[in-house]
Order: C-alpha cells, then sequence, then structure tokens
C-alpha cells in the first residue's frame, strides 16, 4: 500500500476509507485519463450531515475535495490524486418524493438517471435529459455537467428540468438555489451557475427536478444514407424544414458496424450512415410523416417503426454505440458542438482529421442540437491522452471554433479540455469566472484544476 | 429647471443631454414608482462604443449608471434619481441579421419585441418570450428581466431563448457570454447569470436569439367559468392531465369587465372567469379535444375559434387586460409564482387580501407557470407605493412564500420588491450574491437598489 499523508479530514470523518481499492476505483472517471497517482482517501457520504461535515473539516484544514457521483464522467472532471479526498455521493441515491400533480421529483444526487425516469413513468411522466449512460450516471454528474442526451433535441437539457438545489458550499453552509415554481426571477440565477459547475462551486445534495408528460403518442424512423456526408443534410434539412423531433442521432458507417458486431444486427448493409429520429406528441405521426419527406431526396432505406418494441431496438442500437466502441479499445469520446446546418462541414472536417493523424474515429451526433461525440479508439493499453489522439482532440476543438462551435456541448471540460479552454472563453471571460469562483470558494478546496 | 451637479461624463459624453424633459423621461418607467427627483442627465446611445466610452467614463468618475431600454419595466427596474445618469439604450434598435436556416437573430438591445417577431414571422420563425407589453418593450429589457409571457407555457422564458450576449461590462471592458451553438458547457453559465440580473452586473448592446418553428397548426379556445375558483381548479386539471398548451391564460371576472369596457366586448355575460387556452404543432386540434374534456365538467361556457381571426381577437382580449386596467386608474402589477396546483389557493387568497385591505385587486395569470399578476388599481393621484396598497402588495408576497411560491415570476426585484427579496432568497444566499455582483462591478455604479 502506497504511504499516505496524514489527513486530519480523514481521521476525523467517522465515513472515510483509505482502503487501497476504494482510493484507486474513486480516482478514475470514464474518460480514459488516467491519473499518476491516487487520492488520499474517499468519505462515502450517507447524508447531508457527512457533506456538511466533511466540507467543514476540509474548509477548517484547506484540505482539496474532489466531488463524485457514479464516476462516468467524460472529460475527467471527477477524477482525484494525492493530496486529494473524493466524497462520494454514490450512496445518498434515494427519491424522496414524486408530486405526481405539480409533475416534479425531489431525488438525492446519487440516485441513477434511469431510476427517475422508471419513478416518474409510473404517474405518465418523464424526465428529459437522458445521457446514453442513463443506465449508470447520477443525477448529480447529471447536474455538475449540465448533461444532455437524445431527448434534448426538444426538451432542453438539465437546466431546463433542474428547477431547485441544495447546496453544500465548500465552508459547509447549506445554500437553496432556484424555486418551486416553474418560473421565477428573484435574485440572479445561481440555479443556472451551479448547474454545469462540475462540483467546483459547490456539492449539490438534493434537486427538485422538472417531469415532462410522458408523451402519448410517438413515432420513430430509422433512414440509411450512402455516407456521413448525406446524413448530414438530412438532419439540417429537419431543422430547416421547421420540424422539432423529440429525437434525432446520427451515426456514422464504423459505429454502425461496431454496433452489429456487438448487437448482431446488420445496419451496415442498408447504409453508410443512419439517421435515427423520433416524433412525439398528439401529431406525432403527421410530423414523422413531414420529416419523412424532407429527408426523403437524401436517404438510401427508410424504416418506420412499427411498434414500440420496435422503436426501443432502435433506440437501443443508438445507446449501445459507445459500449460498442469500448469493446474495440480504449475510447476517448469528444464532444464538440457547431451550428446545425453546419453538420456536414463537421463530418468532412473529421474525416481530415482521421486521415491526417492516423487515428480511427468513430462518430454519432446529436444532430438537432449539433452536438457530435467524434470518438477516438486505440488500441487497449495505448494512451489516449498524449501522442496523435491528444493532437486529433486539440484538431477536433479548433474544427469546431472554425466552423462557430464549442468544445464541449454536454460533457464538460473536466481536466482533459484545460488547454483550449482559454481560446474559447477569451481572457476577459475566463479572469472573470475566476473570480466568481473565488467568491464560493475562496480557499480553493473543491475541485481544483476542473472546469475553468 | 433644478440645478445639476457638475458631472464630468455628460461633459464627456457626445451623446448626452440634460434636457429637463429628457431627464424626466428617462427617470420613470412603468412600475407606478415616482422618484422624488430625476436623473443628472442621458446619455443616448447609438452604437456599442457609445456605451463603452459611458461606462469608461462612468468607471473612472465613480459616476452612478441606470441602463433603460424602452422604459416598460413593472419593477423600477430603470428608475433613476438625482446623482445618476440614464444610459438609454432605445436607439440601438436594429435587428443586424436573421440566419433562417439556423434559426437565430442577432440583434441590438433597444428592437421592439414585437419587431423580432415580425421579422422572425417572414422566415416560419418566431421568437417565443412575449411579454404583454409585446408591441413596446424591448428586448434589452427583457434580457434584464427575463422577461416570459404567454407562449412561455411552452417555449420557456427569455433564458430559453438567449443563446448569446456581448455585454459591456461596468469598467468598459466587452465580455462575449453564452455560444452560438444549441448546446455547450465550456465555462460557467454567464449568459444564464446576466439574463434577468437588471442591469446591475453588465449592459447588453448586442443579443443572439433562438428563435423557434412557427406552428402550421394552432386551435384556441376561450372557456368561460362561474368563478376564479373554477377557472383555476380547470387550469391545474390541465397540467394534471399531461397537456402542453401553448397558452393558458386566466382572466378573473374583473377583468374581464374592464376589458368589456375598452374593447365593447361582452365577456362577462358568459361567465365570471375565463380561461384562454392555445395548443400547437401537428397535434394542435387532437391536443384541444383532450384539453376541453380536461375542462369541460367545470366550465359553464366553452368556444373554439373557427379560424385565426377569431383566435386572434382572443388574444388581443388578453392583451389590452392591462391596458384596460390603466383606464382605470394607477395600476400597480404584482407578479407572484405558485406552484401549479395551488393556483385555486392563491385566487381565494387574494380575495381575502381585496377584502381585508380594502383595495381592488384585477388577477390575470399565465396559468401553465402558476405565474399570477394580480393587479392593484387606485384612483388617479393615488400614491400606490405606499399604504393600502403596499401593505397589500406586501400579503400578495406573503400568500406566494404560504403556497410555497415566489415573489416574481417574470417582472424582477427592481426598487418596488427590495423589502421582501431577503426573506425569499435567505441571508446566505443573498450575501453570496451581492459578493459575485462586486465581482462585476466592485465600485457600485452599475443600477445600485435594484435587482438584489
Amino acid at each position: 500500500m502506497t504511504t499516505l499523508a496524514t489527513s486530519p479530514v480523514l481521521d476525523a470523518h467517522p465515513r472515510a476509507s483509505i482502503d487501497e481499492q476504494d482510493r484507486r476505483q474513486a480516482s478514475v472517471d470514464r474518460s480514459g485519463y488516467v491519473p499518476e497517482t491516487y487520492a488520499d482517501g474517499v468519505i462515502f457520504a450517507q447524508d447531508i450531515d457527512d457533506v456538511v461535515l466533511a466540507m467543514k473539516l476540509a474548509h477548517e484544514h484547506g484540505a482539496i475535495i474532489v466531488p463524485r457521483g457514479a464516476g462516468t464522467g467524460l472529460a475527467a472532471g471527477s477524477s482525484a490524486q494525492a493530496g486529494q479526498i473524493v466524497l462520494d455521493l454514490s450512496r445518498m441515491d434515494k427519491i424522496l418524493q414524486i408530486d405526481p400533480v405539480e409533475a416534479t421529483a425531489v431525488v438525492q444526487p446519487g440516485v441513477i438517471n434511469a431510476a427517475v425516469n422508471h419513478a416518474a413513468g409510473e404517474h405518465g411522466l418523464f424526465y428529459a435529459p437522458d445521457p446514453a449512460s442513463t443506465a449508470i450516471c447520477s443525477i448529480g454528474g447529471n447536474i455538475a455537467t449540465n448533461a444532455g442526451g437524445m431527448w434534448c433535441a426538444k426538451y432542453g437539457v438539465t437546466r431546463e428540468s433542474v428547477l431547485s438545489l441544495l447546496v453544500v458550499l465548500p465552508d459547509g453552509q447549506l445554500l437553496r438555489t432556484g424555486r418551486r415554481t416553474i418560473k421565477g426571477v428573484a435574485g440572479y440565477d445561481m440555479n443556472a451557475l451551479m448547474i454545469g459547475s462540475e462540483g467546483t462551486l459547490g456539492i449539490v445534495v438534493e434537486a427538485l427536478l422538472r417531469l415532462r408528460p410522458k408523451p402519448k403518442h410517438t413515432s420513430t424512423l430509422v433512414a440509411y444514407f450512402p455516407d456521413e456526408n448525406a446524413a448530414a443534410k438530412a438532419a439540417s434539412a429537419v431543422i430547416a424544414e421547421r420540424l422539432t423531433p423529440s429525437v434525432l442521432e446520427l451515426m456514422c458507417g464504423k459505429t454502425l458496424k461496431a454496433v452489429d458486431a456487438t448487437l448482431g444486427t446488420d445496419h451496415q448493409s442498408r447504409g453508410g450512415a443512419l439517421l435515427l429520429a423520433q416524433t412525439d406528441g398528439y401529431g406525432a405521426h403527421l410530423e414523422m410523416q413531414a420529416l419523412q419527406e424532407a429527408i426523403a431526396p437524401l436517404a438510401g432505406h427508410i424504416e418506420i417503426a412499427r411498434d414500440e418494441a420496435q422503436a426501443q431496438a432502435l433506440i437501443e442500437a443508438r445507446r449501445q454505440a459507445i459500449p460498442s466502441m469500448e469493446l474495440l479499445g480504449t475510447a476517448s469520446i469528444c464532444d464538440i458542438g457547431v451550428p446545425r446546418h453546419r453538420l456536414a462541414e463537421a463530418f468532412a472536417g473529421l474525416q481530415r482529421i482521421e486521415d491526417e493523424r492516423g487515428v480511427s474515429i468513430f462518430t454519432i451526433a446529436h444532430a438537432a442540437d449539433g452536438n457530435l461525440h467524434p470518438i477516438i479508439v486505440v488500441p487497449e493499453g495505448q494512451s489516449i491522452t498524449s501522442g496523435a489522439p491528444k493532437a486529433a482532440l486539440g484538431d477536433m476543438f479548433h474544427l469546431a471554433q472554425l466552423l462557430g462551435g464549442t468544445l464541449t456541448g454536454e460533457h464538460g471540460i473536466g481536466l482533459l479540455k484545460q488547454d483550449w479552454l482559454a481560446e474559447e472563453l477569451g481572457e476577459t471571460s475566463l479572469a472573470l469566472q475566476r473570480r466568481l469562483r473565488a467568491v464560493f470558494d475562496p480557499r480553493g478546496i473543491l475541485n481544483p484544476g476542473k472546469a475553468i
């Protein structure tokens, strides 16, 4: 076992562990980033008091705390190293209340995204932000990254589905943000400031979520195209036609191959790229008809799901895209965003990067939002955070910038994207944001080096 | 003419006016609040450079600046007094660009809300936040208050329709917030922080707005009920039935009387309260059928608009509600929010306040958001900001708090609601927000005394 620095915080907290396996597991996320050392210890919080105590102790001793949900982050936002203590929220995983009349839920941060959706579904409701990792990611992590997902095309991201938060500040004080009502403008938007702040401003210990009416009608379509260029143009045509699908996902040819290998399907035989679309609401079928007309000139083959089971199978293919790539090696999931009408240019740029850097890039996209996930896969054991993969990541960011886009649509900055952040935000904004952070965390003890 | 304090800012700025009428007009908004003195002068900005120069001079000399759009605010957020200089943005009123493919608009802050909608409409698009004052309010003011409106029921408030802002900071530096893409999580949500900050953190000089597809189909209904209680229960039934109308407006019996007097209509003869509902999208008519079924048990009489002209007439009745009251005297427009299933309790509470305080209260509500506008009307010449009207305002706030709601859904705090802000936010949050404000404006020169 590694020799540990003495930590008065770990000594004093009843939920602390310095077990080597706990420390190792708590120090990595799913970004592919491997820290050189591991955290000094892990505090497994079971309630709000545990979090308050942890922060009071940390504040007193100047100890560094890295908050952690389910550890499914893709930007090393919750990775930790020696000299740091992980505050694990995964055991605070209860749904405290569902209000079926008001269509809200009160949850703890460690609850799994899919569990909220399951509970909401019993009341004809759903929770809109649905990352591909819905089965394993936590609501607290979703809030920390302002997570998106497929349904964001129509229903917005986490920010649009969180009404209020209870937060433990870096000095252990409790802060309530937002409100119980749909609208409200008393004071600054502290709720939005907290959402997407990657656990650098405070630790969410309770969230009031907005649920949405579960659509009574949906229609699901899959269209195959000769290549990504045609599929991207079709996605842009959907937007230009003023349609509002609830799902509009693009998968590249290489991704189809990987998914086929995992699920035993044969998407590849039908085209070189795929578009998955869903419409919902009372006009789902009519809107799908219009969508079909918009993409038909570009599509090779179109299938409309006959029933819910077939629709679910199509959506499952999309959900299995990343796990399928992970079977092929180590994956680094990039997350650029571009204006929606520039999707085809983004795909062309990614092809150039693949050729020039000699890396293998699989791309899936939330096409209605212009949010692409180009995924670099290297053979197991090779580094994904240096050399050609890192250079390719940089190229992708510059491609997004060139197209008027952003470094990250929904995964966050974490440690992995620090190098390019100043270029996107500019020095004025970054300096201002650092001063804002210091208002919350003057001692710099909460997740340093992440977010900004 | 009043003797003026010497102002090096007014002396040095080429767009400054110390004309008495300019000063008087620039010192009041539409809240009913009348300042005891008027601003020292007005700077009529024509471009970004004018704003930058004004803030650089103000920063240098420690002069106080009150930013102003169209002056239609309802919380005295842009009212000014002696010792302050108004920075008027109303001449920066251009639509700089509409991108019909991406569905965005770049506008200056002084542009009128309805003008954006008109320009967007030519491309089959619309701008969702539509305050009742759409014909006279500016986008800059909408951003300062995070304005709502009727369509927010389905499309969200200003925050959900502003992608990026160009802001002049209190020291004259330029800051870009947000991004050109629909999604993005690089850095903190500075865009949301700026929206609703009532011009206390910076001055918006350009905005990138998100436009929405104009619905190809709508259905509009008006239902009459015996009283407000029944109408409020019907509105809650619409939410409980998992319907998502694009408009759901409630008008009380007294409001119907005022509107009838102004427009020559006869709503009152058909009921003691009214609910106006619109559904949109490919399933507009089917969803309206479901809505009708949900409210039918409570309604006395229901009419569905036969065509667009009749729908517009119904919507116009709602738009004329506040102007109609203003013909009866001086109006103070309150703006509480409550959870959506507690609307009926809110109406009962307002009735009690009316009885106990002996004031006349007209109420209209954005019912799908639980956002009520109880409007106190006093005879012309009587004070609306002291005595019984002020006491009634305090009662309304406490009523909202009691029902788990908020002091203000969409109008803001301004000067008028300062007394109750700490009670809603709590000292921890308020202190934190004051420190955040100081990061942007360490000298306290931007709209002091407003917002927080």
